[in-house]
C-alpha cells in the first residue's frame, strides 16, 4: 500500500490515513491556496510503527522518492551545498490536537548546506541562526536533551558579547554557539538520515503524556496513529520583509466576521506558539504590507467560502511573499460558535439546521457562564487580554498538578501561570479561570481556555511571579496560595478578591438559534420548579410549563414548618385535621401563585413525596436541645432550694447585671419551671415520634402516595387546594392547566384510590364555584413496578412523568448518595460502567424499562402524554435517548431549559433511532 | 327463569343455582338414598333478594306451588289441621360454609297445626316440645330475640315445676311456656307467611358478620349468595326410636376407614351441632339399632363410590326409619386428607393424579405440624376427646376477641372454651390450639379445629371455667389468663406449662404421596442451606440439590468472626491478604463438608454478598466498650496517683480480696496501662472503620459483586476455596457439582470481571491438581437491571437464580423492613396489594419481570438454567407462578421441601397456564 502522498495527490476524504493537516494542505492545494509544496506521510505508518519500532526499508525508500520530487519541483537540493532544500516535520492525526505532538523545522541544514544557505540569501547571520535554532529543535525533540541546557550556552554567549537579545549576537556568536550545541547534540551531518529520526519521533509523539491526556479529555481514540507532514520551508526570520503569523477568519472569542490573529516580524511559528514573543494583531499587517494583509484578507474568505466554516490559519511571509502554511476549523468559544452559526446562516453559508448540529448544547451552557454582577463595586488591580470570555472566582493556585487536586475535591481555583504549556492541561481543566503573564490571545492558555469555555486574561503585565516564595504580585498587592481573587475574560480585568457573578443575557444570535430549535425540535421541554421565582424564569428560559412542582418546599418554608409539624406530631386525625386546616389555604395561595405565573401554560403539580421525618429535625437535634433543657431545669431546681443565692455569686456578676437578686427572682419564678417542664416535655414527644418514624432504608420507606393512602387527609388538603386555587383563576378569566401527579405509585390500585378523592373533591369544588376546573390526572413513574404495570396505570393516568433519579437507583439497586462515596468512582474507571446512570440516563437499562413502560401504557391509552422530570431531563445525551424511546417532553432545572431546547432540536433533527 | 326445584329435578350440574347441600339432597334422591322430599330456592334468587330486598310475587308464587307438590308427596297438608306438613329450611351455598348461615327448624306449626301434631303421634309433650323449639328459633333467627329472653322464661317454668332437665317439664309446663314465647315473639299464624319470612331470613344471613369473617378467611367470593332448601321435617325427638347424628365415612382425624361420628337419641340436629348435650359415638348405634347401623354403614359406602371421596353425612331415625339429611364432602386433618387420598388410590376409587390434586401443600405442612417430644416428662392434669391431632403449647385466653388481639401480635395462645360457636372464628384462626370443656369430636370446636389444622382438645370434663373471675380449673389447678398450657389434640391430653415440641415423622402415606409427587412433577426442589446439618436434613426431606448457600454466614462463626474483622480492618491489600490467607483453608473446609453431605447432587455457592460493617459490632456497642475502656483506663491512672491507696479503701474490700495490696499493685501495674491504652486505640480505630461503612441505604449498599470488585481479594479467596474443595474432593473419587453463584450483579460487566478472575484460578487449581473441575458459573437476579440484561448476562452465565427477597424490594421500592412495620399492614387491609409480595410473589410485576428476564436470557443460552432462591420459593401460589414462567427449579428452607415438592406435582398436573 502506498504510504506516502504528495499534496497534489491527497483528496480530503483520505482524512483517516493523510490525518487533518495532510488532508487540509492538500485541499488547499487543489483550490489554489499558496502553500509550500510537501508530502505526507499516512497515519497507517505511523501504527505500523508504534508496533515495530522501526521505519521499514520499504517507506523509507517512498519517503526518498517523495523528496526527489520535492527537489524537483522546488529547483532545490536536499543536503545541497548550493541552494540547499530545507523541509519542516510535523504531527498531523485525523482529529486535530494542536501542540499535543512534535514538530521539527528547518531540517536538511549541516555544516556543508549552511553555507548554501548562507550564500543563497547573502545572510550569514540568518543562516546561523537557522542552523542553530535546528539543532536545538533536533536535540531536544529528537535527542531528548533538556532545552536549558541549550539555552544556558545561548545566555553564555550572548553574556560573552553582552548581546541583550538574541538579534545582537554577532555572526561569530552564533558559530560559536552551534559548535558548542553540536557538542552537546550529535546531530546527524547527513540530512537524510535527520529525516528518518525526525519522522519517528514525530510518530512516537503521539504516545507522550501530553498527548494521550488531551486523547483522553476529549474521548479521542488511542490506536488511530498521527500522519506525518514533510513540507518545504519558508521562512519568516528572514529578513525584516518577512514574518510569520496565525489568523482566524472570524473572531474566535465573540464570533464577529473580522481578520482576527497577530503576527510577529522576522520570526518563525514556533515564536508565536510558545508565547515567548508578544506578537502584534494582524490588522497591524496593514500598515506593514497592505498588500499581503489584502491577499491573506482574500485568502481567508476563499478558504471559509471553501469550507462553510470559520478557518484558523498559520501563514509565513517570506521577503514579501504570502505562504499558507495550514488551515483548520478554528476552535472558537460558545458564545462565538453561536453567533458564527447564525451569521453564516445570514451569510447563506449554511442552512438553519446546519446551524443547530453547529453548536453543542455545551455550547449553550458555556454560554450561559457567569458574569459579574452589574450592581456589584469592585476593585481592578490589573488588566491582561480578553483572551478567552467569562468571569471567574476562586483560590489562587500556582501549580497545575496542586489545581487539579484542589479541583477534584470541588474548590473553585484560579490558576496563575507566567505562560502555560500543554502539560498544564489537567490543572486548567480543573480550574474556574487562568491568568497568565505572558502571551498572546492565540496563546497555549487562550486557545486551551476557550476550548474549554473557561474565561482566561492572557499577558497581563501587571503580574508578577515569584516561583521561590509561591507569591505573585498583581498591581500593588502580593497574593498567596488560596487567596481569592476574580478574573474577567471579557473585560480582561483582574480583580481582588471574590465577587457575585449572575448569569447573562442571551445574545440575539442565541436567541435566534434557540428560536429555530423550537421550530424543528418535536420534544418538549418543560421547567421543575416550586417558587414564582422559578416559573417566571423558566417562562424567559423557553419553558413550555413545569413539570415538577414540589409540594414539600412549599412546607418546608419558614411560616409552614411549625404547623407542618404540628400536622405530623398530631396524636389522632382530628388533631392532624386541625393543622391541616391551617396549611390549605396556604398551600392554596402557593398553587394560585404559580399557576398565574404560568398561565396559561401547563403545570404538574405532585402530591406529598418525602417521608414525614423530613420535616422534623433529627434525633440528634432534639437530644441535644432535650439536654440543654434539662440542664436549664436542674439549675433552675438547684436555684429555687438555696435561698440566697444571689449573695454567693461570683461578685463579677454584678458588673454584667446590676440587679443579680432580681435576676434570679426572674429565674427561679415557677413560671419558668412550668415551662422547662413543658418543653421537655413537648421535646420528648417529638423524639418518641421521630424515633417512630425512623427508617432501615429510607429511599425505600414510607413516603410518597404510602403516606398518602396512611393519611388522606394530606392528600384531600392538597387536593383540594389545587381544585380551589384553579377555579379562583379561572374565575379571574386566566386560563389555566393544572396537572396532578401523584408519587411513588407502584399498583393501579394506589392511582385508583388517589383517583377517587380526586373525583369526590373536585365535584365538591367545581359545584361550590360553579366552575369546570380542566386538570388532568396523572402519575410519576419511579418505581420499576409502575413500568411493569403502565398498561394498567394509564387507564387511569392521562399522563406518565418519569422520576429517573429515583426509577435509576431502583434499577440499579444503587442508594445514590452512597454509591457515590463508596463505589461508583470505581466502576467507571475500571469500566464497569461507562458513565454514571444519575448524571446521564443508563440506556441499556433503565432506558430499555422506560420504553417498555411507554410501549404499555400507550398500548391501553394511545394518547398518553409522556414526560421525564428525573435530572437526567436536562441532560443531552439523555435527551437523545429520551427522544428516541418516545418521551413527549423533558422537565429541567430553569437554568437547563436552554441546553435542553438545543438538544431537543438536534435529537428531532437526528431522527429516530433504534437505541435499545 | 326457573327460581324453584323439587329435588328430583336438581342435576348435580346445577350446584352454582342451587348449592352445595341443594345438589348433595337433588343427586343423592336420583342414587337411592332415603332423603326427605324437598325443593331449592336458588342462589339467584339470594342475590335478587339482597338487591331489593323483597321478594318478588313470582317467587312466592313457585315456593306456594312446589309446596303443593310436597303436600302431594307427603300426603299432608301445610297449615293442615290433620297430619300437618312440617319443613326445615336451611342455607345452601355453592361451597359449602357450614354453620355460617341460618336454619329454621319445624316451620309448619301454629296454635290449630301443633294439635293435629299431637293427636297423629298421640304424644302431646313432643307436639308442644317441638312448637315451643320452632318459636324459639323463629323468634330469635327471623325476628331476632335475643335467646337468653326464651331461656328465662323455660327456666322459670322449670324451677316452678322443680324440673331438672327440659324433659322434665310437663305438658301444662310447656303449653305456659308457648304461651309466655308468643308474648314476645309474634310468630304469624299463617304457615305460608312463616315460610316466607324464614327464607328471607337465610337470604339475609349470607351476609352477616360471621358469614363474612368465613369468606374472607376462605377467600370465597361475596357476590354468589346461598340457596334456600325446603324439607319435610323428619323428627329424631319424636320417641325412644328416634335420633340423629352426624357420620363420617372415614375417620375425619386420621384417615381410617371406619363409620365415625356421633348421635343423640330422642333429638334434634340442632342438639348435636350445638354441642349442648354430649352426644354418643356413631358405633353404640350397633347394639342400639343393629339394623339402621347397618343401613347407615351400607349408605356411607353407597355415598362414597358414588362421589368418590370421603363423606359427612347428617342422618335421623324417625321412628325406626333412616334418613339422609345431608351429605358432603367431609372435612379432615391433614394427617386424615394424606391417608385418605393414598387409601383410595389403594382402593381403585381415585388416580393417583387425583390423590395429589386432593391434598393441598397446606395439608403437608399441617402434617408437619410437631408432636410433644417423645423424651419430655410432663404432667397430664386432664383428658378430653382427641378433637384434632397435634400438640401445642400458649398462654390461655378464655376470650376469642382477646385471642385475637394477641395472636396478630405474634403472641402463642390457646382458646379454653365452654364450647366454641361460629362467632369464635376469628379467635381460634388467631390461637395455636382449642380447649372446650363441652362439646364431642363433632363439635364446632372440633370441626373448625381440624379444618384449620390447629390442635383442639374437646368434651374435658375437667376443665371448669370460672367466667366472672377470669380463670379456670383444669384438674386440681387453677389458671388465670397468661398462664402456659399444652394441649395434645392427638390423645386428648391436657399438660401444665410448655413442654417441647418436635417435628413429626412422616407417615408412610405421606412418603408416598411424595413420590408419586417427585414421578409427575417437571420443577426441580432444592433448598437453602449452609450447613452439614442443613445439608443432611435437606437430602433427608427430599432436596434434590443446595441451591443457595450463604457463605456469610459461615464467614459470622466464632472462629471466624476474628479473622474477617483483621481483614476488614486492615489498612492495605497486603494485611488484607494475610487474613484471606488464614480464612482460606476454613472456607475450603466449610465447602469440602458441604459438598461431601450433598454429593453427588449440585450445591449452589454464593459468594460474600452481605456489606462488610455487618461482620464489625455497632456504633453504640463499640462507643459503649470505648467509654468503658476509658472509664478504666482513668481509674487505673488515679490508683497511680495516690500513693498508698489501698489503705483508704473501703475496708469491706478486704472481705473479699484477701489482699487489697497485692490488687492494686497488680491493677496499677504498667501493662494494664499499656493494655487499656492498646484496646482504646484499636476500639477507636475500629469505631472510625464502621462509621466509615455506614450507608444511608444499606439494602442497595455497598454490598454483594461490588464489594467483590473493590476487593478482588476477598472473592478470589472464595474462589480458590471452591475450587481446591472441589479437586480434594474427586481426587477422593466424589462426585460433586458445585455453583458458583454472583449476588447483586447488575452490570454484564461485573460478571465478566468475575469471571475472568474464575478462569485464572480455575487454570491454576487445575494445573496443580491435576483435575478438571465441572463448576458452573451463574449469577443471582436480585436487581431490577439484570433483569433488563437478561440476554447479555446470560452470554456468561451457565445458570440465573432468582432471588425474590432484593428483587421484590426493589421492584415495589419497598424495604421490606420498613414496609411491614409502616404500611403493608394497611395496604393488604384496604385491598391495595391482595398478598404480602414477600410471602406471595407479586405476578403482576415481579413476576412479570423474571418472564421477560428468563425469556431474554433463553434466547441467547436455550439451555440456560432457572432457580428460584428467595423465600417465595417455598410458598405454593409462588410455586406454581414460578412454574408458570418457567422457571426450572425452586430452593426454600430444608423445612419446605415437602411442600414444595407437592406444590410443584399440582403446577406441573395442571398444566402452564398464561399467567402474565
Amino acid at each position: 500500500m502506498k504510504e506516502v502522498y504528495p499534496f497534489e495527490e491527497v483528496k480530503k476524504e483520505m482524512k483517516d490515513i493523510v490525518g487533518n493537516k495532510g488532508a487540509q494542505l492538500g485541499e488547499m492545494s487543489s483550490i489554489g491556496i499558496p502553500v509550500p509544496p510537501g508530502f505526507v506521510i499516512t497515519t497507517r505508518s505511523c501504527v505500523n510503527y508504534l508496533k515495530r519500532k522501526k521505519i521499514p526499508d520499504s517507506l523509507k525508500k517512498e519517503i526518498l522518492s517523495a523528496m526527489k520530487e520535492l527537489e524537483k519541483k522546488n529547483k532545490r537540493k536536499f543536503g545541497g551545498s548550493e541552494k540547499p532544500l530545507l523541509v519542516s516535520i510535523r504531527s498531523g492525526a485525523p482529529v486535530s490536537m494542536p501542540g499535543m505532538m512534535d514538530t521539527i523545522l528547518n531540517l536538511g541544514l549541516n555544516d556543508k548546506t549552511v553555507k548554501g544557505l548562507a550564500r543563497e540569501t547573502g545572510n550569514e547571520w540568518f543562516a546561523y541562526d537557522t542552523y542553530r535554532r535546528f539543532i536545538q529543535m533536533f536535540g531536544s525533540i529528537v535527542l531528548g536533551i533538556e532545552e536549558k541546557n541549550f539555552d544556558n550556552i545561548l545566555e553564555k554567549v550572548k553574556k560573552g558579547e553582552k548581546a541583550k537579545t538574541d538579534q545582537e549576537i554577532s555572526v561569530a556568536g552564533l558559530k560559536k554557539v552551534v559548535k558548542e550545541y553540536k557538542k552537546i547534540a550529535s546531530i546527524p551531518e547527513e540530512p537524510e538520515e535527520q529525516l528518518f529520526m525526525a519522522v519517528e519521533a514525530v510518530f512516537k509523539s503521539w504516545n507522550n503524556k501530553r498527548a494521550r491526556n488531551y486523547r483522553k479529555y476529549q474521548g479521542l481514540p488511542d490506536d488511530v496513529g498521527t500522519a506525518v507532514v514533510v513540507q518545504t520551508m519558508v521562512f519568516g526570520n528572514l529578513d525584516d520583509k518577512s514574518g510569520t503569523g496565525v489568523a482566524f477568519t472570524r473572531n474566535p472569542a465573540t464570533g464577529k466576521k473580522e481578520l482576527y490573529g497577530e503576527f510577529l516580524l522576522n520570526a518563525q511559528g514556533e515564536d508565536i506558539v510558545s508565547g515567548k514573543r508578544t506578537p502584534q494583531p494582524v490588522a497591524a499587517l496593514k500598515k506593514v504590507f497592505p498588500k499581503i494583509y489584502d491577499e491573506l484578507a482574500k485568502t481567508a474568505e476563499k478558504l471559509e467560502k471553501h469550507y462553510r466554516n470559520m478557518q484558523d490559519m498559520e501563514f509565513t511571509i517570506q521577503h514579501g511573499k504570502l505562504y499558507i502554511l495550514q488551515t483548520r476549523t478554528g476552535k472558537r468559544t460558545a458564545t462565538a460558535a453561536i453567533k458564527i452559526a447564525v451569521d453564516m446562516v445570514g451569510e447563506k453559508l449554511i442552512t438553519k439546521k446546519e446551524a443547530l448540529m453547529r453548536v453543542t448544547p455545551d455550547d449553550i451552557e458555556k454560554a450561559l457562564h457567569p458574569i459579574i454582577n452589574p450592581e456589584e463595586k469592585y476593585e481592578v488591580i490589573a488588566k491582561g487580554l480578553d483572551a478567552s470570555p467569562g468571569a471567574a472566582s476562586g483560590k489562587i493556585v500556582f501549580d497545575p498538578e496542586r489545581a487539579s487536586v484542589l479541583g477534584r475535591k470541588g474548590e473553585k481555583v484560579i490558576l496563575i501561570r507566567e505562560e502555560t504549556t500543554p502539560d498544564d492541561i489537567h490543572g486548567i481543566t480543573a480550574s474556574q479561570g487562568v491568568l497568565t503573564a505572558r502571551g498572546g490571545i492565540t496563546s497555549h492558555a487562550a486557545v486551551v481556555a476557550r476550548g474549554l469555555g473557561k474565561p482566561c486574561v492572557s499577558g497581563c503585565e501587571g503580574l508578577v511571579i515569584d516561583e521561590e516564595k509561591g507569591t505573585c504580585r498583581i498591581g500593588k498587592y502580593t497574593f498567596k496560595e488560596g487567596d481569592m481573587l476574580t478574573i474577567d475574560g471579557s473585560s480582561g480585568e483582574v480583580i481582588k478578591g471574590e465577587v457575585s457573578l449572575v448569569p447573562p443575557k442571551f445574545t440575539k444570535e442565541t436567541d435566534k438559534l434557540l428560536s429555530w430549535a423550537d421550530e424543528v425540535r418535536k420534544l418538549g421541554v418543560r421547567a421543575n420548579t416550586d417558587t414564582v421565582e422559578g416559573a417566571k424564569l423558566a417562562r424567559k428560559e423557553g419553558a413550555e410549563g413545569i413539570g415538577l412542582c414540589r409540594t414539600e418546599r412549599m412546607f418546608n418554608a419558614p411560616d409552614r414548618l411549625p404547623i407542618v409539624r404540628e400536622m405530623i406530631l398530631a396524636e389522632n386525625k382530628k388533631e392532624r385535621m386541625k393543622a391541616l386546616e391551617k396549611l390549605l389555604p396556604l398551600q392554596k395561595n402557593d398553587f394560585k401563585e404559580i399557576l398565574r405565573a404560568m398561565h396559561p401554560l401547563p403545570v404538574t403539580i405532585r402530591l406529598l413525596d418525602i417521608p414525614l421525618h423530613e420535616f422534623l429535625p433529627s434525633t440528634e437535634e432534639i437530644s441535644r436541645e432535650l439536654s440543654y433543657l434539662k440542664e436549664f431545669d436542674a439549675a433552675v431546681s438547684l436555684l429555687q432550694e438555696i435561698p440566697g443565692i444571689s449573695k454567693v455569686l461570683d461578685p463579677k456578676l454584678h458588673v454584667y447585671l446590676p440587679s443579680v437578686e432580681k435576676f434570679i427572682d426572674e429565674l427561679t419564678n415557677e413560671k419558668y419551671h412550668v415551662l422547662s417542664k413543658k418543653l421537655i416535655e413537648e421535646k420528648t414527644a417529638m423524639l418518641k415520634k421521630v424515633r417512630s418514624l425512623e427508617e432501615v432504608n429510607p429511599m425505600l420507606g414510607h413516603r410518597g402516595v404510602r403516606l398518602g393512602i396512611t393519611y388522606p387527609e394530606i392528600y384531600d388538603m392538597q387536593i383540594r387546594a389545587l381544585y380551589e386555587a384553579s377555579a379562583e383563576l379561572i374565575k379571574e378569566g386566566l386560563e389555566v392547566h393544572p396537572e396532578l401527579m401523584v408519587p411513588q405509585v407502584c399498583t393501579a390500585q394506589e392511582l385508583k384510590w388517589v383517583f377517587k378523592r380526586v373525583r369526590k373533591i373536585s365535584r365538591e369544588v367545581e359545584k361550590n364555584y360553579g366552575i369546570k376546573v380542566p386538570l388532568k390526572f396523572g402519575t410519576m413513574i419511579e418505581v420499576v413496578r409502575a413500568c411493569m404495570r403502565a398498561g394498567k396505570l394509564s387507564e387511569i393516568a392521562e399522563f406518565f412523568s418519569f422520576g429517573t433519579n429515583d426509577l435509576s437507583q431502583a434499577t440499579f439497586s444503587f442508594s445514590r448518595e452512597d454509591a457515590e462515596k463508596k463505589f461508583l468512582p470505581l466502576y467507571t474507571q475500571r469500566g464497569i460502567l461507562q458513565d454514571n446512570p444519575f448524571s446521564i440516563i443508563d440506556r441499556k437499562g433503565v432506558g430499555r424499562l422506560m420504553s417498555i413502560a411507554i410501549e404499555w401504557g400507550r398500548k391501553t391509552r394511545p394518547d398518553l402524554k409522556v414526560g421525564v422530570c428525573g435530572e437526567q431531563g436536562g441532560e443531552p445525551n439523555s435527551i437523545h435517548i429520551f427522544y428516541n424511546i418516545g418521551v413527549d417532553y423533558v422537565s429541567c432545572s430553569p437554568f437547563r431549559v436552554p441546553v435542553a431546547r438545543l438538544a431537543a432540536a438536534q435529537a428531532t433533527l437526528e431522527g429516530k433511532k433504534e437505541v435499545i
